[in-house]
C-alpha cells in the first residue's frame, strides 16, 4: 500500500511514521510522498534527508475545496498512488479535505486529533480541555469523512490531565502517543485487518 | 458533612457510597436521607434495611423546576441538610434540578455520569457511545450547573469499549467504576480538599 503524508508543520507524526516503517514494523506500507501545503513546513526536509522521500508542496494560492484538493490528485495520480492501493495520512495537514475528495479516496484518508473524539475536535483541542477541566484526555486516530474530526474511530488512547499541566505539556504528553498509535492505525490498515460497519471499526481477531 | 442521596432506581451508587461509609472510609460523611421522585425506586428498601437510613419519597404530580424542587428544598431543611453543611448527591435521579435550586446548593451537589464527558452527556450515554464507535468511554463526577452534565469535573475514570460490548456490557463494566470514584470524590469534598476555580476543580496535595 503506497503512503502519502499530507503535513503543515514540523510533521512530527510523519517522522514517527516513517520511523515505524524503516525499523520494518509495517512491511505492507510503502511510503512514496510527503506532501505540504507550506513551504516552510519543516517536516518536507526531514522527509527528504532522514528518509530519502519525495517531497512536493501544493500552496493554497486562495483556492478553496475542490478547486485546491483536483490538485493534490493530480499529484497523487502522478505518483501513482489511487483510490484502490492509497492510503493518506494526514499528519498536522492544516486544510479541510473537500467532499469529493474524500468520496474519492473514501476509508483510504486518516487523520490523528489530539483528544478523546468527540471530545474537542477542531483546533487547540488540548487547550479546549484544559479549559473545560478534564481529568482525562488523549488522542483518536480516526478515518476522514465530510465532517471535521468526526469519521470512523480507528484507535484512542487515554493520557491522564495533571492539575500541573499548561497547554504545552499536555500537548507533549499527548504527543508521544500519538505517536504510538499513528504507526499501529497504518499496520492495521495496511495488513488488512480493519472492517468499517458504518461508524463501527471492527479489528479482526480482537475481542 | 451531611448526605442527601437522590435517586430514581436500584441506586447502585447510593449502595457504592454508603458501604463505603460504612467500612469508614469517609469519616466526615454522615448520611441523613435517601429521596426518590418516584415510590418503586428499589434503592429505597436497600437504603431503609440494609442502611437503617430514613427515606422520603416526593412524586413528581407534573411539577416541573423550581416548584417541584422547593418541595426538596423543604424536606433537606426538616433533615437540616443545608447549602453548609450538606452535599447532595445525584445518583441515578431523573429530573434536572432547576437552576434555582442549584444556585442555592451551589457547589454542593454533585452528580455521576456515565461517560467521559464532555462526550455524550444526556440519556443512554452508553448507547450513544457504543453508536459513536468509540474505543475508551468511562465515568465522570462533577458539580452539577445550570446545564445538563455540564459542571465542572472532579474526577474521570476511564473504560475501554470491547468490540464485543453491548449497551448492557459496557454498563456494567463502567457502572464498577462509578462505584469506585463516586465515594472518591465525596471523600475529598467531606475533607475539604477540593477548590472550584471556574471550570477547574483542583485537588490540595495531588500533582
Amino acid at each position: 500500500m503506497k503512503l502519502a503524508i499530507l503535513i503543515s508543520g514540523r510533521g512530527s507524526n510523519m517522522d514517527a511514521i516513517l520511523t515505524a516503517i524503516r525499523k520494518g514494523h509495517m512491511p505492507q506500507a510503502q511510503p512514496v510522498l510527503v506532501l505540504s501545503n507550506l513551504p516552510e513546513a519543516g517536516g518536507l526536509t526531514i522527509a527528504r534527508e532522514k528518509f530519502g522521500l519525495n517531497t512536493e508542496v501544493l500552496v493554497s494560492n486562495d483556492l478553496k475545496g475542490w478547486e485546491y484538493d483536483k490538485n493534490v490528485m493530480t499529484l497523487l495520480q502522478n505518483y501513482e498512488i489511487s483510490p484502490t492501493n492509497g492510503l493518506i495520512c494526514l499528519a498536522g495537514f492544516m486544510r479541510l479535505l473537500s467532499p469529493q475528495f474524500v468520496s474519492l479516496f473514501r476509508n483510504r484518508i486518516i487523520n490523528i486529533h489530539p483528544s478523546l473524539l468527540p471530545s474537542f475536535p477542531g483546533l487547540h483541542a488540548q487547550r479546549k480541555a484544559l479549559e473545560y477541566g478534564v481529568k482525562i484526555s488523549g488522542c483518536t486516530v480516526h478515518f476522514v469523512d465530510k465532517g471535521l474530526d468526526t469519521g470512523p474511530i480507528i484507535i484512542q488512547k487515554s493520557t491522564p490531565v495533571l492539575q500541573s499541566d499548561t497547554e504545552e505539556s499536555l500537548s507533549g504528553r499527548i504527543l508521544r502517543d500519538e505517536h504510538l498509535v499513528y504507526p499501529e492505525a497504518i499496520k492495521l490498515i495496511t495488513e488488512d485487518r480493519l472492517k468499517i460497519s458504518g461508524r463501527m471499526v471492527l479489528i479482526n481477531g480482537e475481542h
